[in-house]
């Protein structure tokens, strides 16, 4: 019998979720092995050296092979595991419009995403510190022109965002901005195009999206609720 | 005969003497379309509508269709043309261990790369005003400590990045490394392995390295002479 994949995550990242989303989606059999980003143990010693030498989430073991980098592992599993070919279609040259936004991403949708989140609710969560509100505006200001360059490019048709189907792209772009979504902001406020794809690739994804993104909310008030009774 | 990828570039940019090396080096028919960033050739509406609606070099066009992002036109290349396997092998996962630094590499050695040539070089000749020391001091303590995790990440055997062979993941980082080596910062000190790497990635790579190198070299003085002469 093959041997599941170790899957180390916490659905507080939004790549952990996608990851999660897409093992569960594509049945790949995996083991999953919680970190908790929030205690720091991704920070140990022993995380560094038997999972990820980064110190970082997510991570996989397969066989042995130790692999980090979010799309990195999207691609690994995509070729060594039975996957259906609409997450990555080969057809058309749509694996190498699907690569240009696993690129893109990086500097602009993930960076603004996540930079929101840090400021927002991490940092004042783990220094339990008020939120400074200059880098905020910053970080809203960049946030709103990354989600416009989004829509503009690349929700130009009326399907997904490569062709019409499902892709490892609508996955990870739907993770990315539920990150600012779930803590309090709306990404969608004169984006019809936005809302439509969000509904279609919501609807698409079906129960494991919608398990991802409840755990994801439940940690976030969880800490909310505890910050709430320590200033009482 | 198969049409040749137009190759939209400037050697200014570490990402693209990366591709114009590779180009040359797997012997793919291209026609190189030179763009001056400089002059913001790659800002004006016809290169956004024409060649890359993010109006950024590296770009393609590969019978018609627009690509842009390095790492996805490397990938591209390496699927849809005669390429040595040598440059992204499958065997023993190695295409995952490149691909795991092709995506490692956004957030930290391309980013403190570029974020110190940016501020020590570009910005004070394109606003033709002296450099910011403060920001210049960051990004030397970034571009430090990247270094160093680079090294002892990447740089752990005796042999190149990934295996005893010459990959994309070498090329691509030894352009990065260049980016700030050419404007007088010294990545090698007290950098053992770095220094042995570099050479052997150096030599690896030949003439065509060496022309682009030169290039490089050539625009940044051409522009240091040209500041010179106004001040005098």
């Amino acid at each position: 019998m093959t041997q599941p994949v170790k899957f180390y995550f916490d659905l507080l990242s939004q790549p952990c979720r996608a990851l999660y989303i897409f093992l569960e989606a594509a049945k790949i059999p995996y083991e999953a092995v919680p970190i908790s980003l929030l205690k720091g143990e991704h920070l140990t010693g022993e995380f560094r050296d038997k999972v990820n030498r980064f110190k970082k989430l997510p991570a996989i073991n397969d066989h042995g092979f130790q692999l980090s980098e979010s799309v990195a592992i999207f691609r690994h599993l995509s070729r060594e595991k039975l996957v259906p070919e609409h997450w990555y279609p080969r057809k058309n040259l749509a694996r190498s419009r699907i690569d240009e936004f696993m690129e893109w991403q990086h500097l602009n949708l993930h960076y603004a995403t996540t930079d929101y989140y840090r400021q927002k609710w991490l940092l004042p969560t783990l220094t339990k510190s008020c939120p400074n509100e200059e880098l905020i505006n910053q970080s809203i200001k960049r946030l709103e022109s990354t989600l416009t360059e989004f829509e503009s490019h690349w929700l130009k048709s009326h399907d997904f965002m490569v062709g019409s189907k499902l892709t490892i792209a609508d996955l990870l772009a739907i993770c990315q901005i539920d990150q600012p979504k779930i803590i309090g902001y709306n990404p969608f406020k004169n984006r019809k195009n936005l809302i439509r794809w969000y509904e279609l690739v919501r609807e698409s994804l079906g129960p494991h999206y919608l398990d991802a993104v409840q755990e994801f909310e439940a940690k976030i008030k969880a800490h909310d609720n505890q910050k709430m009774s320590i200033q009482q």
